[in-house]
Order: C-alpha cells, then sequence, then structure tokens
C-alpha cells in the first residue's frame, strides 16, 4: 500500500532536496496539497523557470540569469585592481555587506576536494588563470573558507597565481569580534598571537 | 546587494516549505543550480502538476488524482462494515502495513483547533455524517492521535455518530511494544493499568 502514484512521486522527487529524507518530504508534500497550493504552484513555476535560465557569470561565475552578473557588469568595478576569491555567492553577499570591498569577485562554486571528485577544472580555475594572463589585476584576496578544504583550494590558487606579476594575500584568522577568549579554539588563537598587529594609542 | 532576481525569486518562494527558513531556502536553491538541475526540473514538473491534478477523495477524502482512491475502489471494501477514522494519509499507510484492518476509512486530513480556526467543516465532518446516514457501517473506530486535540476530536465525532445506529470504539491506548515502563509516563501508564485485560496461559 502505498499513497497515490502522482502523490508517491511528489514525495520521492522533494528527496532531491539537501537534507530532506522520507518524513520530511512527506511533510513537504502534505503541508503544499493541504495548505498552500498556490505557494507551490509558484515555487514549481520559478524552479522551472530558474533551472533553466539561470546559468554563470561569464567573467565571475556567480549565479546570474544574464551574461554578465550586476558587479561584474557595474562600470566602477570593471576596472577593479583587486580580486576576491570565494567559495560561494553567499560569500559574496557577506563581504557586500561589510562595504568594504570595492574589487571584483572570483567564485569557486565549491572547494577542491579530491574525495568528491571535485578538481581544478570544476573550480573554474582555467578561467581565473586566462583572467590573470590578460592582467589588469594587481592583489588576489583568497577568500575561500579557513577550513581544511578551503585552505587546500587558497594553497593550491596561490601556486598557480604566482607566475603572474599579482600581490597575493589571504583574510586575516584570528579572534572573531564579540566573542570570549576562553571558547575560542587553540588554533585560531595560535593564528590570533602570530598575527599580532602594534596596538596604537 | 542581493542574488540576481531569479535567484532571489527562488530563494524566496522555497521558504513555503514547511521548516524551510532563509538559510535552508538559500542552500536548497544552490543545491539544485550547482548540482542537480535535472532533479529540480523534475521536482519543479511534478510539483505543477499535483498541485493542479491530486484531488480529495469523494468518499474518504484521502489525496488522489482520481475521483475514488484506491482502497475506496478497491471492491474488497466497498461493502466494509467498519469505518476507520484518521487524521492523515500518513494513518492511512500505517494502518495499511499492519494487515490487520480491511474496512475502510476517513481522513479528517486534521484535527479540530479552535485557536487555527479549524472547526467542523474543515475536517469534512458533514460528508462523515452523511456517510454514516446512508447505512451500511456498523463500527466506527476513533484512531485520531492519542494527543489533546485528537481526543477531542474523537469526542466530537462520537457526539455525533451516537445518533446512528453505529458502535464506536477508540484505538487503545497502553505502552508501547518495545517500550520499558521506566521511561513511559504516567499518563500512559494509568491507561495501560485501567485497560489492563485478563492474562491467558
Amino acid at each position: 500500500m502505498k499513497f497515490s502514484p502522482l502523490v508517491q512521486e511528489l514525495i520521492e522527487s522533494f528527496r532531491c532536496l539537501p537534507g530532506v529524507g522520507a518524513k520530511t518530504a512527506q511533510r513537504m508534500a502534505f503541508h503544499l496539497l493541504e495548505r498552500n497550493r498556490q505557494g507551490g504552484a509558484k515555487l514549481a513555476e520559478t524552479m522551472a523557470k530558474a533551472m533553466e535560465q539561470v546559468g554563470h557569470c561569464q567573467q565571475c561565475r556567480n549565479f546570474t540569469e544574464q551574461t554578465l552578473c550586476d558587479i561584474c557588469e557595474s562600470p566602477r568595478r570593471q576596472h577593479a585592481e583587486q580580486l576576491c576569491i570565494v567559495e560561494s555567492p553567499a560569500d559574496v553577499i557577506a563581504i557586500e555587506q561589510t562595504g568594504e570591498f570595492q574589487g571584483r569577485y572570483f567564485i569557486l562554486m565549491g572547494h577542491l576536494s579530491p574525495i568528491d571528485g571535485i578538481g581544478p577544472e570544476d573550480l573554474g580555475l582555467d578561467l581565473l588563470e586566462a583572467q590573470l594572463q590578460q592582467g589588469g589585476i594587481k592583489e588576489v584576496i583568497l577568500a575561500t573558507n579557513p577550513t581544511v578544504e578551503g585552505e587546500a583550494t587558497a594553497h593550491f590558487i596561490a601556486e598557480m597565481a604566482k607566475s603572474f606579476e599579482v600581490n597575493l594575500s589571504r583574510i586575516a584568522h584570528g579572534v572573531p569580534v564579540g566573542g570570549e577568549l576562553e571558547y575560542v579554539d587553540g588554533n585560531t588563537l595560535s593564528h590570533a598571537l602570530s598575527g599580532r598587529k602594534s596596538y596604537q594609542v
């Protein structure tokens, strides 16, 4: 005994979403069918459109439905001399929200992970190399995540970028603002100590 | 600074799913766009189809894309004298899996909840009353959840059904099989004691 074929198919389709198992998929299907058909229809329409139309920006690889994303198209940024390399589009939003960075981005859409079969070509590093070759970039800021994979990816890109005339930098590791030293892990604390700056009064 | 309009719209649409907040919606959108466009397109198609075609069985109110669901259409069940009242389609599956019940079902699609504005008419109790009036049903099994709302709903239906010539029963409350007495709550244990049966050797 199962649900009707279409309901069963809907439940199984929901499982393609990350973190959605059998029970959650069932809950989602019932919720939409019982309480929010309009929302479901809207989601279906948007999803179909997005899967077809959203591609990658040809310059920075961010998600966009145009050829170039808004940041790459901005005249203020086109001749920027700084290139910030991040792992995901969400990182771009986070950095943009600080208002500190006026340069261009390059989004890897992941990190090197041989165990998952993700190599340099999946991160668009050939495109990055071509951009560095073109010139115009004076500083490459490695802003991958401070994780093992993120560090490995940063190292790989640094090795590649070294043959071009660019300054390389890595975002600072240290204690997060508002945190308590007591609860900061030893590794971070070592970084915070070795990266100390002279204190201006 | 936001994501591109279509990506932003996709993220916002995902929030109509139960238990999906801003971060999860973003993760779902990125996952589909980056790793599973085919699954996303399939989900969109199935969802659009289901939102349009899935309705309620005219007899038991279960989800189905036909007029009558498979159970109600089964010739073996059409003249069943037992009617089992449950809250959700998932409960039907659970009971069917025991193989213990050969009667018909009536699915409330919820429970009475005045605070959420869910009254008798939302649970299709008029349809249930019409079915009891038609006759043929000898026993109504109240299998709503053993929660406050479930009990209230069962009580309400019992009051309604009492004017027809049917036997009313409520599924047994007691200790779950495989559990340990030590961890069973007092209320359940009281039910288990007061509902004790003579032990056959």
